[in-house]
């Protein structure tokens, strides 16, 4: 989901660009036109995000899985070894795909319990050889988000937040490296935004492609070839927008709301059981079940009917997911909750 | 450059697509609307193309940059061992990306005469030991096209079309491996096709990101992740543009008439001289000079205030360059050489 104003700025824009007679689209990725377009964009990523100067921010081809691969590249280089911390589905596959660049361990799972929770600080092993610890911010199919920014002891923290970024603040100068797919919360699908501390970049392994070194991205600012160019455009004018909400703790406040409104509803529920521990519940993605497949099936059918579409659960985790990113107004969940109260009344009936 | 045509219509369409009351920017990749639109796009670009069934087309993210990794990183494996031809920028820059990858070979070069002619067949020292030979179809910075397709004795050919693909047939059945950057001829920038003969995929060096695999792109259709969905519902609806010329056989009648009115007034000036032989002069990129560089200078500056824009040429050549893709109309051609004839006939007389 996109905020509907940008769409309407993006349309209104499209064959015209402010009077230039282009459109983003057809502007070189070195014209003046275009230059102003790509360093407003990043000025406000930095303002929003609160990037110190430390810290480069690059904009990648790929999404995120591409830096699955990018990260131990350019990262794990300097010990050989990195620790990764699984607790759903896309920690699992970054560490799997890691494990080409190196030795790669487990510094902590949830899988135990079919990753309902997040692992407590304590829980977590990490060790002083590793050349970063990984994590995954939010786990978009099971419905769980890390709480607190894990304590390294200095080993640097790489997180992927492509599924929660910029809808909280975030104390970036904590951080090795952040990446995010941007399909989320941000712009179209085709990009990844990564946010590294220049003095982790340059230590790639020989054969990283030039096109995912960082130290490439760094000195050519994101411009080592063309850049997706009207992808960061559609960044820029959603970045407006979270500006015009509020910025980072604008957006917090209002997803904290959002969901609020619908695990308020689960925990009063006697039909619908979230999946996610409390302490570690998501404000992108809420899961429930009924804890009947057949019923949570019909939930699925009839709620696509009336217009709520891509309820139906991962089938690793199964039963119903309510993605809610930054983009979805309070009103949709507030419709969402209406539908499931009128659906749990008939077929508590049904049952009774 | 995008047809105005295109332009409008994704303007008109970006906050409702077909009364789906959604953006394309907004659908999940895997929902049924997108899909339709996937499988169009596909679909018409193996018809325009003319791919037959023996190859697979893959939408890949990082634009040709990143296929200079991937080529190698897949195809390379075989022998260890490739074979590049040199005749100008990019082609030297993929084959300085491959040699991170086993061993390269120039098969030819036309570095001689600073890339102004294409080598002839039986120039081309392409060896049986070749995993694939590579070359680039069209060099942008010397204004230079193959007009022939290398004969390799059963070494899979591999070609580099970003900068003229889809302005003329080819015959797709002799390539192993056609890829282009999507962003001269095809759509927005953020996008790389990749046409491939199935039978080259699945040897890739184990050290491949999954998303650069081919065999995992073939397996995956080319959503392995979230694909860039709205490039490729742009290049949807060039493709749709393309067959309304007449596809590529119409693009090559009017390629050919474009760039002729060009070339022909330059064999007649008196100011102006091409850069490239005349037997490997390019319909996309024609180069030129005055012979004198403050000359030529003085010429890019006062084309810029006329509206011709990035007429100058790139610092490897000198001298002016001007880049007519498809979507460049006959009519920007004509008012340039109007331009050209004025400032000739200007400079003429201040000499003489």
């Amino acid at each position: 989901m996109l905020p509907l104003p940008v769409l309407e700025q993006a349309g209104s824009e499209m064959t015209n660009y402010r009077g230039s007679g282009m459109s983003v689209m057809e502007m070189s990725h070195r014209s003046k036109a275009y230059i102003s377009i790509f360093d407003e964009t990043k000025a406000d990523f930095r303002a929003i995000m609160n990037v110190p100067d430390t810290h480069e921010i690059l904009f990648m081809q790929g999404g995120a899985w591409l830096q699955f691969a990018a990260v131990p590249m350019n990262l794990i280089g300097t010990t050989g070894k990195a620790d990764y911390a699984v607790t759903g589905n896309f920690s699992n596959l970054a560490m799997k795909e890691a494990k080409k660049y190196g030795e790669i361990r487990a510094a902590a799972s949830s899988e135990d319990r079919n990753h309902s929770y997040i692992p407590a600080q304590q829980e977590l092993k990490i060790s002083k050889d590793a050349a970063y610890f990984h994590y995954c911010a939010n786990n978009t199919i099971y419905g769980t988000e890390w709480k607190y920014v894990p304590e390294t002891s200095g080993v640097p923290l790489v997180c992927d937040m492509s599924s929660n970024i910029m809808s909280r603040p975030v104390d970036v100068s904590k951080y090795g490296l952040i990446y995010a797919g941007v399909q989320k919360n941000m712009a179209p699908s085709g990009m990844a935004v990564v946010i590294i501390d220049k003095q982790l970049a340059g230590k790639e392994l020989p054969f990283t492609p030039t096109l995912l070194k960082y130290q490439t991205m760094i000195d050519t600012d994101s411009m080592h070839n063309t850049p997706p160019c009207y992808t960061i455009y559609m960044l820029g004018l959603v970045l407006k927008w979270v500006g015009a909400q509020g910025g980072v703790s604008g957006m917090e406040k209002i997803k904290r709301e959002r969901a609020q409104i619908l695990y308020d509803y689960l925990d009063g529920s006697t039909l619908f059981k979230g999946h996610a521990q409390k302490d570690a519940r998501s404000d992108m993605n809420v899961t429930f079940r009924t804890g009947d497949d057949a019923l949570d099936d019909m939930f699925a059918r009839e709620a696509a009917k009336a217009g709520f579409e891509n309820l139906k659960g991962h089938r690793a985790v199964g039963g119903m997911r309510a993605s809610i990113y930054n983009a979805m107004p309070t009103e949709g969940v507030l419709k969402l909750v209406e539908f499931m109260k009128d659906f749990e009344f008939k077929n508590k009936l049904g049952r009774g």
